[in-house]
C-alpha cells in the first residue's frame, strides 16, 4: 500500500463482438469512459464512495456494482492488508451495449491495482477485472473488458488458459455509434439465443470472420467489409430493435463496410472510410427520423488506449 | 486455338480445410502432383487420351471423370473451336483426402487454358476448376481447388462472388501428411456431418479459426498451435479412423503444433517447426505400428507454388 496516495483509473466504452466477432472481438471505443478514484482505507473490504458523471446513484452491494466487485477481485488477489473506497465517475450510459459495466470493472480494477506494491501487469489483471464484469452477466462475457483494458480490437484467441492479442486495423477508419432511447439487458439479449445453429451457418459465420481478421493484417477494405457482418446472432437478436434491417441498409449505402449491434445491442455502430462518416451519418439520421427512433450519435478513432491510471498525490 | 501445339500442365496434391477450416481453408502440398497433356482436336469436345501414373485407367465418360470435367468447363466458357484429348498421369493417390480430384481438375483446366487465344487468368480459371471437382462431390468444396490452383494457404472468404485470398505462413514449418491403407469417399465423409451443431461448438471454432489467421499474419507459432484443431468437424468424422486421437497424442507429445485429417481423410496431416519433423515422424510411426496401421508418409515444404503450365512445341 502507497501510503496515503489515491489513484485514477479510467476505462473506455468498447463494442462488443463487433458484428463478425460474437464473444471473440472487442473494440475499444474512446468517445466515453469511465473514471474510478481509488482511496485506501483502514477498513478491510471494498466501499462505494462518490458517484458522479450519468448516474445519481449506484448500488453500494460489492454482488451488484461492477467496480466493487473488480476491486474486490484485485484486493484478494494481491492479499492485500487494506480496504479501499471507490469514487465512481460513470462516462458510459448503461444497458447501452457500449461496454459500461466492463468501463467501471477495468478502472476499477486498474484504479486499486495501481495502489499495491507490486501492481499486477495488464494479463492477470484481465480476469480480475471478469469478476466485476460478472456482476452483469454470469459466465461474463471477455469481449468487453478485454478491449476497454487494453485498447484498440483486441482478439480473445482462447479463454482457458487466457490467449489475448491485439489486432492492427486499417488506416484512415471512423466509427459512428448510435445509442437509441431504448434499454437492453445483457442477460435477455442472451436469452433470446438458440443452443444451436446450423452447420452451414457456423462455416459461412467462421468464414466471414476469417475473412475479417486477414483483412486487419492486410488492410484489404474489400474482404474487410466482406467479413464485418453479423449472420450467427444478428438475426436472432433483430427482435430487440427491428428498426436496424433499415438502419444498416442506410449505412451500407452510404458508403459503410459494415454496421450492426453494438456488444447485445441496442446501440448500433458502423464502421467506414473516414471520408464517408458524413454521408453515412446523414442517412442514418435519415433512417432513424423514418423509423420514429430518437438515438444520441457518439464517434471516436478506431485506434485507442484502453486503460489509463494516475497515482495521485 | 494455337495450331499445332500442346500444352502440359500440373497442379499439387492439397491438404483440405486444414483442421481449423472447414470449406475455408486449403494447404497445398506439394509432395505429388497430377500432370494433364492437352492436345487440340478437330473432333469437338472432349476425350480421354493416355493413362500413367498411379492408376492405369479412368472413367472416360466427362460426367464420371475430373479432368475432362474440368476441361470443357474451360472449352465451353472460352466458345473454343475446336476439341480436346487429354493424356492425365496421376502422382496423387483418389480418396486419399489429398486433393487427387482437384488436382486432375487444375491440372486439366491449366492445360487446355493454355490452348486458348486469350487464357483466363486464375480468378475467373477457379470456377471453372470447380466444375471438375463436381465430379467427386456435389456442390463441390473449394478447399482443394483453390490451394491446388494458387499454391499455398489459401482462404475463401467469400464463395459468392468468390473472393479467395492466399494467406501468409510463418517461417520455418514443415508439413508431414500419411496416407494409411484405407479409403474414404468425400461424399460418405460429408454424410456423416449433423446439420446443426451448437452455438458454443460455432463460436470456439470461429475463435480458433481468428487466432490461427490472425498468426498466419503475426507469425507467432503459440497462437498458431492453439487455433490449429478442429472442434467442428473432427468429432463426427473420427469413426473413419478412430486411430486418429493416438496419431495426434504422439504427434503433439512430440512437438507437432496440430495435426488433424487432411480433407475428410483419411489421410492425416500433421504441421511443426522444421526441428521437430524427425521427432514427430517418429513418435507418429511407433503410434501407426501400436495401431497395426500400414500408410504412406508424405512431406513437403509449406509454401509451394500451385498450377505451372507449359506449352509443348
Amino acid at each position: 500500500m502507497r501510503t496515503g496516495k489515491s489513484a485514477r483509473a479510467s476505462a473506455p466504452a468498447s463494442i462488443g463482438n463487433l458484428a463478425v466477432g460474437f464473444d471473440v472481438l472487442g473494440l475499444a471505443f474512446d468517445a466515453a469512459r469511465d473514471q474510478v478514484i481509488a482511496r485506501p482505507s483502514e477498513t478491510p473490504g471494498v466501499q462505494l464512495g462518490r458517484v458522479s458523471g450519468l448516474v445519481d446513484s449506484l448500488p453500494g452491494e460489492v454482488e451488484h456494482n461492477c467496480a466493487l466487485a473488480a476491486a474486490r477481485a484485485v484486493l484478494d488477489a494481491a492479499g492485500a492488508g487494506f480496504g479501499v473506497v471507490l469514487d465512481v465517475d460513470k462516462g458510459v450510459p448503461l444497458s447501452a451495449g457500449m461496454g459500461g459495466s466492463a468501463a467501471s470493472a477495468v478502472a476499477a480494477a486498474g484504479a486499486v491495482n495501481a495502489l499495491l506494491d507490486t501492481p499486477f501487469d495488464l494479463e492477470p489483471l484481465l480476469p480480475l477485472a471478469m469478476e466485476g464484469e460478472r456482476v452483469s452477466a454470469d459466465p461474463p462475457p471477455w469481449d468487453n473488458v478485454m478491449a476497454s483494458l487494453y485498447g484498440g480490437l483486441v482478439l480473445a484467441a482462447r479463454l482457458d488458459p487466457p490467449l489475448i492479442r491485439p489486432l492492427p486495423l486499417p488506416q484512415g477508419l471512423s466509427c459512428l455509434l448510435w445509442h437509441p432511447d431504448r434499454k437492453v439487458e445483457t442477460q435477455a439479449a442472451r436469452a433470446l439465443l438458440s443452443d444451436t445453429v446450423p452447420l452451414t451457418t457456423a462455416v459461412e459465420h467462421a468464414r466471414n470472420l476469417a475473412g475479417f481478421i486477414a483483412a486487419c493484417h492486410s488492410g484489404e477494405l474489400e474482404l474487410f467489409a466482406s467479413g464485418l457482418c453479423d449472420i450467427l446472432i444478428e438475426p436472432q437478436r433483430l427482435p430487440l430493435l427491428p428498426e436496424l434491417s433499415a438502419l444498416q441498409e442506410a449505412a451500407l449505402s452510404a458508403g459503410a463496410l459494415g454496421c450492426s449491434f453494438s456488444g447485445s445491442g441496442p446501440s448500433i455502430f458502423a464502421l467506414m472510410p473516414d471520408d464517408r462518416f458524413d454521408a453515412v451519418k446523414a442517412a442514418m439520421q435519415v433512417a432513424l427520423n423514418a423509423a420514429d427512433l430518437t438515438a444520441t450519435a457518439y464517434t471516436a478513432p478506431l485506434v485507442s488506449q484502453g486503460l489509463k491510471v494516475e497515482v495521485l498525490p
